[in-house]
């Protein structure tokens, strides 16, 4: 496939493409590494939340486990902000050597910038050529009709064949130019088109990159959120009240009934103790 | 399983956690929504910065890619959002329930109350009587071991009798407040026991439907991943270009050069149109 664009702007466009083409993945990814790094703190945040929170009562130990599913979740989108970073590192490198390969191709399509140039002003002159033996041409026609003096005829016949013969060698010098320019321009568009292309290549590449690292972390993500759920699930209620007891249980005997047996023997009370007798 | 908490801080422990639980949840879910709020709006601006950022090079279907699935992740996270503000609402007409719950609760426990108070005044009472007894009966002792005269004899021993006595009505006295604070403590336990565990039991509820619609975005962000990756998978280089020379073509045929037969005949040149003639 060849990329056809033959007219005068053909050649600032392809130039402008490749200039400016390969800086786009960078604020593709440059935003998205952002999005995760807040994802991930505010994850933290919650985590923190979730353990500060009210660690105290029978729903305790249900905070731990949102604590541990935040935890988690904020460290999978940090390790997701980092791959992303570490592509970005990389699209920085690329894109640096890419700088210096549009330096050289610059240089390398003097010639063809020369050619274009020369294309467009011997363009304006062909115009301006025909037009003037287009005049001569009429000036004769006029002539003719009116049955003019044939001296003012051969003059005027003289002047159309010489207006001629200047168009001719404009169109000479047209073709010659235009082949030049041809030329350059198809082996700049060709130099164009494989420079597009290894970009484009090497673009895909690292969209490809941060898809994967999408999807590894889509996958972990999955696996904390069964987790939780199994967490969740595996918290009996019996459970969370059982705790709460052990933790904040003030004990686990009834008072009981105070016996007042031998108080009226009263031969050595010293050192009483009140016997707790439990009632059933 | 019962809750086993007799002694006199029992009661307040066991309410402190009815009273204070219900709004748990609440922060539980808050946090998260806005987190999701937070990431579908980041993901918004993510697409409109690809639909704006550089829609005219080569690369522009692939920015269409990004913006779709920007889009796509953008709604995701909004309708967890919204379905997390689904369950906040529910929460906070759930919490509103409770507090009536309480206060009916707090009305209906005010016998334990008093119950406990009047063991905890008892309890002084009892504890200050034995020392009484004890003293007397330490007197009565020393009066013996001294061989004092019997009428001081007789004079110690009504004392550590009628101490004994009343050592003996405030056994009976803290034995009965003691059995009715038992009893009313029992049925509160039973009470706020019952009252925890339908608590407890519309959490975990609460938490299934906050772990089933994480679980549902989970499924959709997936599939936006899918699609996002079949969609790169799916623009060939090839393709890009093509495309972008369809844009941004400045034409399709050679300029090619001028032909200069006719020029010398010159019998109808007016209008005389600059021919085209294709070079191989």
């Amino acid at each position: 496939m060849c990329v056809c664009v033959f007219k005068n702007a053909g050649f600032d466009v392809l130039y402008h493409n490749m200039k400016h083409g390969s800086w786009q993945p960078r604020s593709l990814l440059i935003c998205p590494a952002a999005i995760e790094e807040t994802y991930s703190k505010s994850m933290s945040k919650l985590a923190k939340m979730a353990s500060n929170g009210s660690p105290q009562g029978t729903f305790a130990p249900m905070w731990d486990v949102f604590r541990v599913s935040s935890d988690k979740l904020a460290l999978c989108h940090l390790e997701l902000m980092r791959k992303m970073n570490d592509l970005i590192r990389d699209i920085n490198k690329y894109g640096d050597e890419q700088v210096k390969i549009h330096r050289k191709t610059k240089e390398e399509m003097v010639g063809t910038v020369e050619a274009v140039q020369a294309v467009q002003v011997q363009s304006g002159h062909l115009q301006k050529s025909k037009e003037g033996y287009h005049g001569k041409c009429l000036e004769l026609d006029r002539l003719r009709k009116e049955g003019a003096p044939l001296k003012e005829l051969e003059k005027a016949e003289m002047k159309s064949k010489k207006a001629a013969e200047s168009f001719s060698l404009c169109i000479e010098k047209y073709n010659r130019v235009g082949g030049e320019f041809e030329q350059k321009m198809s082996e700049s568009a060709q130099k164009f088109q494989e420079i597009e292309e290894a970009h484009l290549r090497q673009m895909k590449q690292l969209i490809k990159g941060y898809s994967h690292s999408i999807e590894d972390t889509h996958v972990q993500v999955g696996q904390v959120h069964e987790e939780f759920k199994q967490n969740v699930e595996n918290i009996g209620i019996d459970n969370l009240i059982q705790k709460f007891a052990e933790q904040k249980g003030t004990g686990k005997d009834r008072p009981g009934a105070v016996s007042s047996v031998g108080l009226y023997f009263g031969w050595f009370p010293v050192g009483v103790k009140l016997k707790h007798k439990h009632t059933k």
